[in-house]
């Protein structure tokens, strides 16, 4: 099986977890058998895995979400495709469809399978994705789509209509129980939703299935190029638009099969509430008269709850939100207007958290934790000096071409204009000192 | 007026803002009029110069307080007089008693008044307290307490009847509303309490006025001595108990004055919010539907709270608190439980709070703030380095007798065992990383 798995969104809705670079996929709120925890990409990598352990799995992201996926999601079958600069899902999908073609040579006649990275689903999603690439193999409809069967009327979930059965298509085959797809509704109102789901309508899941070279023929209409590099090069060119808007509505052989199975958009508090496998997370007491309590607690320090009800409280590096559940529905606006710094970022070679920041702006103290045998760019600061005081474990810095071993208790400056990178023999842990007259994060320039 | 304010308590009753080292009365949550944020003992003293400008105060407390009420407190007319080790509030009501006699040369048919250093109380407080001192001056009880017009029957306070005036004593004169105490009952159940009141009975305000020689009296009926220093010395032998219980209660010539206005102990969460001057302090938002919601936010980063009602929010180094408003009187247990070091912590020269700390010990990043003017005792640590990288201000440190200047992006590497100090000439700030096979607080050695 060929997947691209869409990896995007800002995440602000799980604020203070989420934020700008960190989207709510890769927070690592489930626990899965082994009691450890992991992401919804993660855990969606883990039951694509289980189902089917051929398959090949191209991530259509952008460059923010890179070292994240390659922290997470890295390993043999898994490619990373990224966009030049963040539009839509149908820019996405036909990069990674040329990505395909020319940088893994599938043949123009295979079968491609889009979903989701995050959806929180059960092994029936799984069964439901070979009957939709057995229905694009079998080749009556151009385009495949995947609804779920709605169980209740949400206002958040587009929605389409299955038609009836064309005349003989019907038997027990793979693709028996393909219908072609009436019309598209995007996010209704509730009562909308509840006569849409009256008539049978189904959520839109976000799963699409096609041959590679009908992607490649949409892609023509856009841009004469289906190769990866020419895409990538003229990447500003595609419209900015979504795959359901340039594509499958405006298909006349669309076709949708039906699933029944558990199938969560986890966008909100409240629905992230309802797939955690317990109440709370990290270092959390909940106190007397708690009732119906979702705590996370990504801090060091202790959060206590006492005698809260049906509420969320999450805290991390970027804040502390307490919520009633149904009120966190409306958090974005709240979030837009706190215009603050990210405090906690995923790098290709670890992370960085945001220890102190001067109000100023004249210095930022900073914690590194770079895992074993991660390196850092080359690379320079203009407008500050750095201070790297090793924590644990050992490495080398090279600045300006010369080598300097690092074990815990070395002290390293690094001079403003000075460039370096930093070889993490084991896992490191490291504080670094920023000082300037002005620090900032776009205040890096690499080699 | 001679006042010994007694300031005690260790305060996990406001955590995570109060802890072991930093009790209650040293938060900054009021708002004076100036639009500055003062702590309870701030406050109390404001009040008390503006109604006493000449008024000697005498400050009663541990060493572990001591910092914090020379930084907040500390100038002219103000005393600290601090017990060697902590026994209750008779101990260190006598030892005061002897620092007034000895080291102040008061003498002993002066009048002394001793109160809390934390009651939330109007003007009328101090009207109080001066007729309480006339009624000692004027000689007809050797000991006069406050008693408070209570409110509501609470179960936290103590209690006492005020009996019939004396013949012949009532008047328009000073102490005219004098009257002798019949009974004390320290903290009833509710029921027992509004009887007491139906009684007539008033709250005990743990304020007590009498001549200095009449407790260096009760005093030598313990110890033979009655310097601050003969005291200090055998303090150990004074007997663990209550000024209430091992004085008042057994003294028979003991009367009381009646007072009328707004009297507090803001000893809980639920307290403190009732005379907060606004719901939210710190960087809070307070969302859409929130009711009846206090929430104070000493981190930097943002703390959001939506649709809550009736609740607490409290976040700070120490951690996180969420509380149903009533829910928050029982919290002592569950914080008794967290086990937790104090991240944040009040010194001579300024303060520390812990940034970062190593679950194995080995390593704790810490932020400094020292004062102007502020310098550290000379001292070493035996099982850990430190590397010191000043982040502003300007000063001065010695290490093994040698002077290094420090200005910004300075950096000292500080080996285990080497003797050390620092001068601040300028507010200074600096990140401290404590590097070694344990990394405890008790590892410090002073000269």
């Amino acid at each position: 099986m060929n997947l691209i798995l869409l990896s995007g969104g800002s995440g602000k809705r799980l604020w203070p977890l989420s934020n700008d670079v960190r989207s709510k996929q890769f927070l690592k709120l489930f626990q899965n058998e082994a009691g450890e925890y992991e992401s919804m990409a993660q855990r969606l990598l883990r039951q694509l895995r289980a189902a089917f352990p051929d398959a090949s799995v191209t991530i259509a992201t952008g460059e923010n979400q890179k070292s994240a996926i390659l922290n997470q999601l890295g390993g043999p079958g898994v490619s990373v495709c990224c966009e030049p600069q963040r539009r839509d899902t149908f820019p996405a999908i036909a990069l990674a469809a040329a990505y395909l073609y020319s940088e893994q040579g599938l043949g123009e006649d295979e079968p491609v399978i889009v979903c989701p990275i995050d959806p929180f689903v059960g092994p029936d999603y799984f069964a439901a994705l070979a009957r939709l690439e057995a229905a694009v193999r079998q080749g009556t409809a151009k385009l495949v789509l995947m609804g779920a069967a709605p169980t209740y009327p949400s206002a958040k979930y587009g929605y389409f209509l299955p038609g009836p059965a064309p005349a003989g298509a019907a038997g027990a085959d793979a693709a028996g129980d393909l219908r072609p797809v009436a019309w598209f509704r995007e996010k209704p109102s509730e009562e909308q939703a509840a006569a849409y789901i009256a008539q049978g309508a189904l959520w839109n899941c976000g799963v699409f299935g096609f041959k590679l070279g009908y992607l490649l023929g949409v892609l023509a209409g856009y841009l004469p190029v289906k190769t990866y590099r020419e895409v990538y090069r003229r990447y500003a060119e595609l419209p900015k638009t979504s795959f359901d808007y340039a594509v499958a509505e405006r298909e006349t052989a669309v076709s949708c099969i039906r699933f029944e199975g558990e199938w969560k958009d986890v966008g909100t508090w409240n629905t992230l509430a309802e797939v955690m496998s317990q109440p709370a997370l990290g270092n959390v007491v909940l106190g007397g008269g708690c009732e119906n309590v979702h705590a996370v607690n990504e801090l060091e320090q202790p959060l206590l709850v006492m005698g809260a009800k049906n509420m969320i409280v999450a805290a991390g590096p970027d804040g502390v939100l307490v919520s009633d559940k149904h009120q966190s529905s409306y958090i974005k606006p709240y979030v837009d207007g706190l215009h603050q710094r990210v405090m906690f970022e995923e790098k290709s070679w670890g992370s960085f958290r945001v220890l102190l920041e001067d109000p100023r702006g004249h210095s930022m103290t900073v914690h590194l934790a770079v895992r074993a045998g991660g390196q850092m760019s080359y690379h320079c600061h203009q407008n500050r000096d750095e201070v790297w005081t090793v924590l644990s474990g050992r490495g080398r810095a090279t600045v300006e071409g010369r080598e300097t071993p690092l074990c815990p208790g070395a002290v390293l400056r690094l001079p403003a204009g000075a460039r370096h990178t930093l070889q993490a023999d084991t896992a490191m842990e490291l504080i670094e000192v920023q000082l300037g007259r002005a620090v900032e994060d776009a205040d890096v320039e690499q080699f």
